[in-house]
């Protein structure tokens, strides 16, 4: 039957909701089995624990917007206008779920904050993933640096990490205020840490 | 006796350290009780809830940290001199904090992630820190464009918006990696905001 074959798809959906609403220590399994329509007894058949749900969670969540941001920085456009279109993407995506609902903001964001003290398996996991974002960043910029429309100030990597902390940053004033207008001006400020 | 008398003071000593280290909700009334060496059957003596709690725990800690921002940014150098210190002082306490512990980042930005979405009352008090510390780094890049140190393209008020977002998306990384080095480039990536 298809509800109990997409039961592991349907408890990672919940998961994934219910985190981005709420964090990892607002939500429990029962919590994501009810909302799931699972029963909790088939939790553990599918997740060893609340904490290899949330990986699995974080994994899949990634994957998905790894290949969006790999698509948006593989165009055939300039590779200053790739970026451009990246942080456009963020910023939409953003813009949407605030017509929807209110701005849940950024999932690996939102787990640094309230995780990295004290889940050294989920940190080294957003770890990763926030050092493949810089290096996604870094070699468009390798690029740009290339072809002469950028000239760095220090390293490429260094300045990859300053445009994730300014996408991050107002993401957060984006949440704080469920405003997104709050991003209007990220890609000005994005054009003034590459100058 | 001294025990007594300073048992509110105790406890949002207590609760301060721990909402640092683990967010609001993976904090009990009980547990702050037990750190604060107070009964729990004087918790409510003192505070209606552990939202009431919190929120004077953000107050008190905005009212210290205000003082230091204030003093900060009056003194007697250039603005652009003052705003240096005033970040210089921020990645300052992030390094202390990491010398003697893991990093916990900022209290108002780790409680804007958890907390915006779940509770009106604490993200409205979040929300004014946020628009006073704006304030507070406006006025001095306002003084900075009227003597000419400053050229902005916007705004002051976008500029100090972008500029602590900056801030708050480096504390993120360092807390991230447990590692202050984040925030080395920082008072570079903010002049070139400014530029």
């Amino acid at each position: 039957m298809g509800r109990t074959s997409d039961a592991r798809e349907r408890m990672l959906d919940a998961a994934c909701g219910l985190i981005r609403e709420r964090g990892y220590t607002g939500v429990g399994v029962a919590e994501v089995c009810s909302a799931a329509d699972v029963r909790k007894g088939s939790f553990y058949h599918f997740f060893e624990s609340k904490q290899a749900l949330t990986r699995e969670v974080i994994r899949e969540h990634w994957q998905t917007q790894r290949a969006r941001w790999v698509a948006a920085l593989s165009g055939p456009g300039a590779p200053l206008d790739r970026l451009e279109a990246l942080f456009a993407m963020q910023v939409d995506d953003i813009r949407a779920e605030h017509a929807s609902a209110a701005i849940n903001g950024c999932l690996f964001a939102n787990l640094s904050l309230e995780l990295s003290t004290q889940d050294a398996t989920i940190r080294a996991d957003l770890q990763s993933i926030f050092d493949e974002q810089a290096a996604l960043v870094a070699g468009v910029l390798d690029e740009a640096a290339a072809d002469g429309s950028l000239t760095p100030d220090g390293t490429t990597a260094e300045l990859a990490g300053a445009m994730l902390a300014q996408l991050e940053g107002a993401v957060l004033f984006a949440k704080l205020r469920n405003d997104a207008a709050a991003l209007d001006g990220l890609w000005g400020q994005l054009r003034r840490l590459m100058h």
